[in-house]
């Protein structure tokens, strides 16, 4: 809460800047700070840039958080919102004033602009992607892991984040071809995770495997086709340890990293469902082991 | 499979009817059949015909498997189907000739009338609602019940309904202000569990949990501000016995119903997530319950 630290404040333009004693004109769509932010609502746009959009005024509002949190910490390089997004909300100005954040008002066009949501909110916050790997999150030796390996749904991905940070997990590692963290979609649906939970990107998988071994991590395989059931296990002591969970694609599951894992455990089906959706049985998975570890209690 | 058992097969008129030997001119939007079943992506138009669309491959074949199902039982009334959906999944054509089931091919932009869907795959059922209530759904004495108590968004219930036969429930009840079983997005989502278990529906609440006592059920309501938590509960035994699982809204949870019930259980939260969504509290929820009852061992 330095107001000493922060960034911009001399360089911007006055117009579209909230301030609390001027009323300026809400910056548009066409103007350049919105284009540039648009250009962040695409996966290369973000790459390039290194940010992406917290879009709302929950994963507002967690992004400004992040800033002064331990670990992981995001920084917020500005808001853009509208002013009626203001008047719902009228924490995140507080907020961004406290902290030194630059907040400017836009359009309702500009929100529409910025959202991939049918109804926008006119909240959206511009954050750096932290610069992390997938050695730096495994460090601390977190006791319960996620992997996520090609998983296509960016819906999927962000609930599972959400899971994770409720079963305690300390990292989420997105390995392979899987859906972009940073995307819209995948921001929303973990409702504030993607802030609190350390997550990594690497596109190959058998070093996001190799590096939790490396961590002590026992490498479980959720599959549906598998012969040991996650009750079974659990009840044995085999989730007694540091765990990686590892969930394969929604479409072609664990494929043949099945077989380098230590373990594939199936939940099972009691009824006459073909299987659960990813999120659901990630949470079984996950629940399961934070049951044995209770990763909370260090 | 009894073709003697086939209705409609006289006084169908020849337009559309899908035959091997010859090939008619698909129905349109505009035609009789078509616009009567497009009253049934209305909860109106369901309500007054007691009737329902499945919609897409997997909820189709469902459909047809339940025909012959020992209970519950879903009448089906006639497919419709675009000639590109028949070829892209043959079995439909086979399995409503072996049962009797007429079959209409359907223009694609019939099809795209009749769907919720951005892309439709042109492969609709029509079906009854079964016409079953509460009392009938509990008569079996099922060991494990699901009440879903004012929840508005179809794509959890259905997500619910499929968790809930996965963990070898015996019924879900739709009590209160819940969303329509049949409303297409909700039937979409329990991916054919909406054809696997009983479902009951009933707006008194009162009326639904006072059955469940009556069935003996344990009535537990998933809160996620309750005093004690979900595995300490299992771990003392309180869940070792038949269980009415009762989850409340997305908005306001169980409100004042929270009182009524014999006990309600959080979730615990290992991490710094707010919340689990429904559909993954749920499963932890259900689950719990399935390890300890194990539903599937009569």
């Amino acid at each position: 809460m330095d107001r000493a630290g922060a960034r911009h404040t001399g360089a911007d333009s006055a117009e579209g800047r909230a301030s609390p004693d001027t009323a300026r004109s809400p910056l548009t769509e066409r103007s350049a700070r919105v284009a540039s932010a648009r250009k962040l609502t695409r996966r290369a746009g973000r790459e390039r840039a290194g940010m992406f959009l917290a879009e709302g005024a929950n994963a507002v509002l967690e992004s400004l958080d992040s800033r002064t949190a331990e670990r992981p910490r995001t920084e917020v390089r500005e808001v853009l919102a509208t002013s009626e997004g203001l008047r719902r909300v009228p924490e995140i100005a507080e907020r961004c004033a406290a902290s030194g954040v630059p907040l400017w008002t836009i359009t309702e066009r500009a929100a529409a602009c910025l959202s991939e949501t049918v109804t926008p909110q006119g909240l959206v916050a511009v954050c750096e992607a932290p610069a992390t790997d997938t050695a730096t999150v495994l460090a601390p030796r977190p006791s319960l892991v996620v992997v996520l390996l090609d998983i296509a749904d960016p819906g999927n991905a962000g609930t599972v984040l959400r899971v994770a940070d409720a079963a305690g997990a300390g990292a989420v590692l997105f390995a392979g071809e899987t859906v972009d963290p940073y995307n819209g979609k995948a921001v929303r649906a973990s409702t504030g995770s993607l802030f609190h939970l350390p997550v990594a990107r690497e596109r190959d998988a058998d070093t996001v495997l190799a590096a939790c071994r490396g961590a002590g991590l026992l490498l479980v395989g959720a599959d549906g086709a598998a012969h040991s059931d996650l009750h079974t296990a659990e009840e044995s002591g085999r989730l007694d340890v540091p765990t990686a969970w590892v969930f394969g694609s929604e479409a072609h599951g664990l494929g043949e990293y099945g077989e380098r894992l230590d373990v594939t455990l199936r939940v099972p089906i009691y009824g006459r469902a073909e299987s659960l959706n990813l999120a659901t049985a990630a949470a079984v998975c996950l629940y399961a082991s934070a049951r044995r570890i209770r990763p909370d209690v260090k």
